[in-house]
């Protein structure tokens, strides 16, 4: 006997079993239907890329969670994101492209990151942006978390918030308070008062540098709270005199209003200055997404404007508006804190149980209609005992057994078994299995 | 300026302009679809994998192709296939999995191969498997090649045969020649005769130590032709008194009968004595399929039965049948000759553009009823004349435009407008709009 080597998989990445995988792909399926319905279109790069095109950007940490490798004279990378590559595929095929450009994205990244619970080295996004030639309406930043309001209520999986806030306001704010050389650092503390506390932000910001007095003001600012509309007029009522922050204020409030005109209710987001995002492509309009009563979850959705990210391949300026959600992570906290289960563990509605050699054509062709009909179908082609046949229906999950005689097949019909409700076992003509079986899945 | 870094991507990878990823992920689920309707269970594996457990059975050509490097203390490689990974799953969730364990996996895979026309070194593919425990029936052995027949005709994509064979019916006749040290150098060397011919074949066999009078009557058997009856007559009419032969006779007329069982014409497959397939994993049945009148494109879904896939991992005693579909080299060979090209350049059905500001609110509300309908819409909001909305309309390749003035919003209206077909423009209520675009879906 040969040396077994032990069939493993390396920590931090995720391998399902199949009523898991299926539930997966249902939520994977409903994101890309919303999506599609808004008319984003599909794109697909490769998992491999240059490291020198697709690291233009990276730096510091990002560029420390690479998975790099030399292959023949070829320097490089898995991508660990799906935004450096929508840059470059805009900017390669720009002449191509109808702008303003709407794509989704829905496939793995990798970061060779320190596994621990709830962090993946490989895991799906699933990403929407819109790239604009030379401009884009600012509509289009009130259209993403539409868009988003109506994935999460597909997916049914409870209350969630789309909390959103724009960068001008921040940094405007931030240089009418004389800290214009400070704000990317500022803007990385504050996006984490919900994390670590007030009280630590402050040390932060007095250890970047920021003077102790305004430290107060500062954190008064960021927790400015009340209805959107309120919000909006506490910020005009600050009477800050900077240009940016008040171009800020009034994308806030227009891109709010466009939300509640696009259908969206208004208990589903709320205005929050303190959110900052922690990537410095942003601009303008930023967004997180929390799900009400788990704030352990941390943002599973999140985004924002951007005006120049294709400014590493291209003199053109492209300006975007993304969101993205990781499915791998939300799916894995749903899935470990019950909030979703496996609904079905076998892709065919019924397994059709010839119950001999002699009732097997007669089996297939029953199998055949449902088919035929749109129900998927399977057909048990081991030659073992009913017991048997049936077990194997049983653990598997099928929802219906159509079991096959020979007196079913002398007589055109079959013994339709429910597994899993409670209708037991009656004998139908093959014309009412299938309307039995369709009336299910409706 | 910045120094711009050239957008690209390395050759042998695949990456589409939107109208064309449209076109590849119709394909995609239409495979899917046809997957799934036999019972297929989905499965995704890790794209990156640790080498010792990925590369416990490969060695030379395939050693040499794969994505191997370090990252921190592990020594990786990505998948080269998907079957490995199958069997390592298998192997690993043994108890958790029912028996006969049907899955599909369509994913990318990477091999560092040379580049040339038609390889690709990240392609799809789209594999089903079937893993039985201790045994599996040979009907499964026919349902693989019916799924596939479905898949092909639900591409559309022409007339197509899939050739069959068994290893045994070859191995068994080398073994009768006395040529049992060398059948799998002689398969490898058989396996080409379609590419090299038959003069090269015998050449190769020479080569390898096949005495030269036994070459003619290799040839001869291996281009035995005729309907499937008659070969199986003729392959029991050279009464060759091999044990491992006739069984493979044997199952060879097993299977093929139960493919017309299942329902499959006559005209789609065929048995095919030189087809032996290069892995030498495998221990029956074997297939591999030709698009009609397009030798050039070589068999475009190979597969066939294999007994002991997973021993590198488990003693358990796990024999298969699976077989796999080459998506982005098929989808490349069938676009480059114009077998399919792009219907479809968006994927929303109707653009809906507000003539102006004071519309959108309406035009929104419109799209929102769309979308419930089951219509994939889309909203222009740049702040764009008419004209250049309606270019991006066209460019786009919107099959509709629903335009809304002040009039169509004043009573409730809008107006279509056809803009791939003849139906001009006409005013109709959003009722009315939804009618006709549902009908043109159906």
């Amino acid at each position: 006997m040969q040396d077994k080597v032990t069939p493993r998989i390396l920590p931090g990445f995720m391998e399902l079993l199949p009523a898991d995988q299926i539930l997966f792909n249902d939520m994977y399926d409903k994101i890309r239907s919303v999506y599609e319905s808004f008319g984003f279109l599909p794109l697909d790069t490769p998992t491999i890329e240059l490291s020198e095109v697709l690291l233009a950007k990276a730096g510091g940490e990002t560029e420390k969670q690479i998975y790099r490798f030399n292959k023949g004279d070829n320097d490089l990378s898995l991508r660990f994101d799906l935004t450096v590559p929508l840059a470059r595929y805009v900017a390669a095929h720009y002449n191509d492209l109808v702008f303003p450009f709407k794509r989704y994205h829905m496939s793995k990244v990798f970061r060779g990151e320190r596994p621990q619970k709830g962090r993946f080295r490989e895991f799906y996004q699933c990403d929407i942006d819109i790239i604009g030639n030379e401009e884009l309406s600012i509509l289009y930043d009130a259209e993403m978390p539409v868009v988003i309001y109506h994935v999460f209520k597909k997916l049914g999986i409870g209350d969630f918030t789309i909390r959103i806030n724009n960068r001008k306001v921040l940094g405007g704010f931030f240089a009418a308070e004389g800290l214009s050389d400070k704000i990317e650092e500022i803007l990385r503390v504050i996006d984490k008062i919900e994390k670590i506390g007030k009280n630590a932000v402050i040390k932060e910001l007095v250890s970047i540098g920021v003077p102790e007095d305004k430290t107060e003001g500062i954190i008064d600012f960021i927790t400015i709270d009340g209805t959107r509309k309120e919000m909006i007029e506490k910020l005009r009522a600050l009477g800050i005199e900077n240009e940016v922050f008040n171009t800020g204020v009034d994308e806030l409030e227009t891109v709010t209003d466009a939300m509640i005109m696009f259908g969206m209710p208004e208990e589903n987001f709320k205005i929050d200055l303190s959110i900052a995002r922690g990537l410095d492509y942003y601009t303008g309009t930023v967004y997180e997404t929390a799900i009400n009563g788990h704030p352990e979850f941390g943002s599973v959705c999140s985004g924002g404007r951007y005006d120049n990210l294709t400014g590493y391949y291209t003199d053109k300026k492209l300006p975007g508006i993304g969101i993205s959600i990781g499915l791998t992570r939300l799916f894995s906290q749903l899935r470990d804190n019950g909030l979703i289960a496996p609904q079905k563990g076998t892709m065919a509605d019924v397994l059709v149980i010839p119950m001999d050699k002699e009732t097997l054509p007669y089996a297939v062709s029953v199998a055949n209609k449902f088919r035929e009909a749109g129900i998927p179908s399977d057909v048990y082609y081991g030659e073992k005992g009913m017991k048997q046949k049936m077990k194997y229906a049983g653990r598997s999950g099928f929802p219906y057994a159509a079991v096959i005689g020979t007196e079913e097949m002398g007589n055109g019909t079959l013994a339709l078994k429910d597994l899993l409700g409670k209708d037991g076992q009656k004998t139908v003509t093959i014309d009412e299995a299938i309307e039995i079986l369709k009336e299910r899945k409706d």
